[in-house]
């Protein structure tokens, strides 16, 4: 029997509508199960900018340091004219969360059900077999090698004579790459033993270092196999041959736009979830942030349209890794399966013969199916 | 009557293969249609290396330099123990080039051939109507922010204390994204009049000042529509609605990784063809450097298995934008898809009832359509 806090933080746009099935999730496995789940709310990106001044308030962080799990919805979509005029970002709560909690590895698994073959758009016979695993390291690189990346601080837009110019670093350390290489090795020995490593060592120093610090840590798991990938080889080989990857391991940004891509596998963006993960452990796991990897969708807000499979699926992420809770958590895995293999979807995932719900039917249906 | 001098690199692995296929096309173009066409040969890459001890030559970057049209094959494939060992590498050939000539655009058109449809791993309804260009930034950013890219400097990884770092920077001035982005309007005006600017502008400062950029330049230019989109959401637009982009701009490494994703499109990697473009014009048009996108290949070398059609279709440009001779490109163009039409495919692009032949059986074929 779990006894866990969880902060909930449902930011902007979509996330309090997909972030308020999953609790929902949350809840009805705590009745089922007899656990006690203590929840806490806070505020992140646009209204916590409104009303605190800032993406994240210190007392919302606190509030996530004493909990076992976060689980975050969605932050961005800041109006342009906010933009240029500077200030705090929504994005900000995001950066900060990730950089002081020490999530140095997001993980994103992508696993296309078979039901669902029909809403990608490759071809079934390409997805076939495909049960991937990202590993995206999320604590440095260029996401904090601009001083914007902290609330406060100046961008670095400068004036250089009479031209402006801007620079972005992208920074790694040894123990930066180790510690995020480690976790993909050590994960890829309780799956199908194939560790891809992404970088661009043909340009990048950095990834030139990444390299060598992958090939010392693969001695150490002499059973795994690996290979070293350029990111642009990646972005093609994920389409091509996409059921050839089993852990694939990279950069922040690298990891960004490589995920994303790779949720077409899926039929949706919307499907996705995600766990981040650090040093710090709970009784029963590891303290995490838990999210969709969809972005906050403003053009279809409030219209009971969005997707909550990533959500739900973050939540599931949340019960094995920082709960411990194994079986509740591939529970909620085979409720959402069963309900897309009954038919119903979302409008992002829809086809022909499906049967459209909205985000609120589609979460209910799971939770019956617990 | 064009008299045009042309330097060919046919470089490292495929590249003398499919260039050697280029030329031929170019040499059957100058006699149907009586040019003259001088033709310059010139090291780059691993012979390079082996034989002058630099990836590229000061006499061989002189030739270059006295062109019209520089057609280039392939660079790369160092061993792993050469690369540790530190020295020249063969993609310095390349960076030099991009730099020196101030090749700032890189153009890479992605135009899938309907009778083609079945090599791609995308459903044939994704694929209706998909006609883009992308515009690379090819002469700053990540590629030129480590010492390493300039021969001789050495690498940026240092010690710090205990540990090594690695650091690249990415450094766009104000002019660097103008002129390519105003490249990109341009082509836009010709085209279907959308411009799509692919940035990370809730990270990147410098995609903060590429994004000012590009709204200053496009109101120069009325007539086009254009869209800002995130690098991440546009790795995923490229699968889900790839004839919704017309000319795609971006900075450099967005632009490399983005072009072999989109690459998928066409069924192989080995299918596109890019033309990178400065300031120095010619009698006739732009003095540029032509490249099929795909790389060196080295698992396939020297079994007339590479797919020639990167480099012929390269060649073709190099006929439009250095010598404008666009009809002989426009007939080298109709050539290739009469010869696909007719279901003759290399290995990469191989379907059912279709005939497989060798690299110079495809170029052969594609000549004798002239
Ligand atoms: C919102 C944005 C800053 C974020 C990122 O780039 O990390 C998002 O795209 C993600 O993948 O979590
Ligand atoms: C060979 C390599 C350095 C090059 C690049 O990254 O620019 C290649 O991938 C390309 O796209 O032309």
């Amino acid at each position: 029997m779990s006894n866990a806090t969880i902060t909930v933080l449902p930011g902007d746009g979509v996330g309090p509508e997909v972030t308020s099935q999953a609790l929902q999730v949350l809840r009805a496995v705590e009745d089922l199960y007899g656990h006690t789940f203590t929840v806490h709310r806070g505020l992140v990106g646009l209204d916590a900018i409104e009303e605190q001044g800032v993406a994240i308030s210190d007392a919302t962080f606190e509030t996530c340091a004493h909990s076992d799990a976060i689980l975050f919805g969605a932050v961005g979509g800041l109006p342009a004219a906010a933009k240029r005029a500077g200030g705090p970002r929504p994005e900000q709560a995001l950066f900060r969360l990730r950089k002081e909690f020490g999530f140095f590895a997001n993980l994103r698994p992508v696993r296309p059900v078979e039901a669902m073959y029909e809403a990608s758009p490759l071809k079934p016979e390409y997805l076939k077999g495909t049960d991937m695993i990202f590993v995206r390291e999320l604590s440095a690189g260029l996401y904090y090698g601009h001083l914007d990346s902290v609330p406060g601080k100046p961008s670095e837009i400068r004036h250089n004579g009479q031209e402006a110019e801007a620079v972005d670093t992208l920074l790694y350390t040894e123990q930066e790459i180790e510690r995020v290489v480690r976790a993909a090795f050590e994960i890829a020995a309780g799956r199908r033993r194939k560790v891809t490593s992404v970088d661009k060592a043909n340009v990048l120093s950095s990834s030139v270092l990444w390299r060598e610090v992958v090939e010392r840590v693969a001695r150490d798991h002499p059973t795994v196999a690996w290979e070293h990938m350029l990111v642009d080889a990646c972005a093609m080989q994920l389409i091509r041959d996409p059921a050839d990857f089993d852990v694939v391991v990279t950069e922040n940004l690298f990891g960004d736009i490589l995920t994303d891509e790779a949720s077409m596998l899926t039929g949706s963006i919307g499907m996705l979830p995600s766990a981040s993960l650090g040093v710090r452990r709970t009784e029963a796991g590891m303290f995490g942030l838990y999210e969709p990897i969809h972005g906050s969708a403003p053009d279809i807000v409030g219209q009971d349209k969005a997707n909550p499979i990533g959500a739900v699926l973050s939540a599931a992420l949340l019960l094995r890794h920082s709960l411990g809770l194994t079986r509740e958590a591939a529970a909620v895995e085979e409720a959402v399966e069963d309900v897309l293999r009954e038919g119903y979807r979302t409008v992002d995932i829809h086809e022909g013969g499906c049967t459209v719900v909205g985000t609120s039917e589609m979460g209910q249906r799971i939770r019956h199916k617990l």
